[in-house]
């Protein structure tokens, strides 16, 4: 039984996690696998690039956003997964074997109409390098159980 | 030298890619390390799930959309990258050996005030199932050269 449910994300409430350091070798065999461009690849094309060096991918910070929502309060959830994504911003370059802190703040909450055991909360998540700078951010809903649903 | 530069991306262009196989380890090793959710990792807790049985996660879906996008064009392109994603929808749940098809379809396409040498291609992307059925959709401008820059 997950201790977080739907009543339980309130507007404003915040959840962080990290750091989690992104180690170069990672981050360039993700890059191998899903999105090989340049910049995430290979140090010495990435510096010729608008990144000005190698970069992680933005869809790696995903995946790496993804996990950290998980440790910090996803898997402790009634969590039924969410309808999509709002909007991702990829503001700064995230550097291999840099360290992540994760940000995950409650932005509003409301039941579902069509299924009394749900609701949505939709959260705004901000991911921040070592140095304190905020190198992306996302917005989406997840759709939640509610208590007295899993009660009864 | 890409042999596709911002200028060939115009309004209505479709690229088409796959299918593309989704091996149940594969996306089960996924989930494992970036969404370990019931519904994405165990079929017996899957089935219990909104899902109705083992589905990949969403952020899989992405990167393997990012994967597919990348042999269809994007490494054969000018691209700089992009600054965020505008909308994600997963629409239907993906199942572990389903076979996806990629159709992207530029939606518009700007030059950059600040940057001459670059503009942005707005596409609309699409990922189909096996039988046929939109699984997902993605909306997001790429940061594209131009040719005139690659030339001088």
């Amino acid at each position: 039984m997950p201790s977080l449910f739907w009543e339980d994300f309130k507007p404003g409430r915040v959840f962080e996690h990290g750091p989690r350091r992104l180690p170069r070798d990672e981050m360039i065999a993700f890059a191998a696998e899903f999105d090989a461009q340049p910049m995430h690849l290979d140090e010495a094309a990435a510096r010729e690039t608008m990144l000005g060096g190698l970069a992680a991918s933005g869809w790696y910070l995903c995946c790496i956003l993804m996990r950290m929502s998980a440790d910090a309060f996803v898997l402790d959830s009634s969590s039924m997964g969410a309808p999509g994504v709002d909007e991702v911003k990829w503001l700064k370059p995230v550097r291999p074997d840099d360290e992540l802190r994760l940000r995950a703040t409650v932005l509003d909450a409301r039941a579902s109409k069509s299924r009394p055991d749900m609701g949505l909360v939709r959260f705004g998540f901000e991911l921040f390098n070592a140095a304190g700078e905020k190198v992306m951010t996302l917005t989406t809903s997840l759709m939640m159980g509610r208590r007295q649903a899993a009660a009864s």
